[in-house]
């Protein structure tokens, strides 16, 4: 059996030791459903940003962007964090340079991981199946929300631990906790977290759409890598 | 209504302002629930200590001392770190230094706040009513384990969240997440405990009976607050 545990927060990170272990970078509202989307929709290459300024400067090398500020699209931005701006017909087989509040920093924390893949319910079974073959032990890295737990990164941490009980042995509590809410959850995901504090917010900006779409698992079966700075599907590199 | 927060791990404290609110230190397996014990067993003072050679000097004024390090009892300290050592006759009416890996720095991080209160699910509804009294917002920090989220502190947070619930409202999705995960659990929390990471921890050192000693909700009514430098039982402030 192999290990899975799960990092709450990029805030937790020093506890965990990535190395030579694949980490899956998880943000269900919205970062990395869009990127699942995205790749879905024939998306060439997706590269993440911390900084607004250097990921504006991608537009010159023919990039479009992609920008997210507190669950908002940024000004002058070509998409913002929907999922359904990455499905657009004028996105497909284009790059897209992208930075969110919380998505992207998790996807910089989680380099000495010896291979990140982005997963969210949308592409959940791909990404089980990608991790069976790859046999390491996993850390399920949970974006949050500006350093705190959030819930639907949690229970999307719990559906991938109850996916592979019969792969990886949970190596500590948070993946068991995950897990138990999760199988508490899973008949209606959206009844569950409707009151959590993200969906509230997000519900301000009339996402619910948004929402509802993020919790449709298994929908997509790409499975998105982080090969050097760009994300791409597994099936291009 | 006031708010009720989790910070679920001692490493998250810096995202929580405690400053006019209560804080609830909780530390399951088992330094609260010694200290729970002891008051209720007159204890006098309880001191807390990070570092066992600062704790270990007490003894020359008089101090019984109380030493654990990852789960057991440290050479040449009068008490370890289980609720029966604090029952012991012996120990009615004394003053108690303490270190332990985890439930000390739990209250070291906590000393912004207006008041520091101990918990644990021995006194869970006397802490409740406290609560309710003060009329303060509360954030529950649970001390965990080497920084990582543990489960038996996360399920004390949730019972309280679930015992305030007319009085204190969630205000984030961690005391959602410890609600949920209660109310799973409460019937047996031995059974949903089991296979955590720390009782297993424990086990190995035949403590079953302390775990099953520190699940059980409301034993005792001694409200443990922290008075400058000491833990006192309320009754005494």
């Amino acid at each position: 059996m192999k290990n899975i545990d799960v990092c709450l927060s990029p805030d937790l990170i020093h506890l965990y030791d990535l190395r030579d272990k694949t980490a899956v970078v998880v943000d269900i509202l919205r970062a990395t459903s869009c990127m699942t989307a995205g790749f879905a929709n024939e998306v060439q290459h997706i590269v993440p940003f911390a900084k607004l300024e250097e990921c504006k400067k991608m537009r010159d090398q023919g990039y479009l962007i992609a920008g997210e500020r507190n669950g908002q699209k940024v000004d002058g931005f070509d998409l913002g964090n929907s999922p359904f701006d990455y499905m657009d017909q004028s996105v497909k087989g284009k790059s897209i340079a992208v930075t969110t509040t919380n998505g992207t920093l998790a996807i910089s924390k989680s380099l000495d991981a010896s291979k990140v893949v982005i997963a969210s319910f949308l592409n959940k079974t791909a990404i089980a199946n990608y991790l069976r073959g790859v046999e390491k032990d996993i850390v399920v890295v949970c974006a949050g929300w500006k350093g705190k737990f959030n819930l639907e990164d949690t229970l999307f941490a719990g559906a991938l631990v109850e996916s592979l009980k019969d792969f990886a042995r949970p190596s500590c509590d948070a993946p068991m906790a995950a897990q138990a809410l999760y199988n508490q959850a899973k008949d209606d995901l959206y009844d569950f977290l409707k009151d959590s504090s993200h969906a509230q917010r997000l519900q301000k900006f009339n996402v619910t759409e948004d929402i509802k779409f993020c919790l449709q698992e298994d929908k997509f079966e790409v499975v998105p890598v982080l090969n050097g700075k760009e994300i791409v599907d597994l099936k291009r590199v």
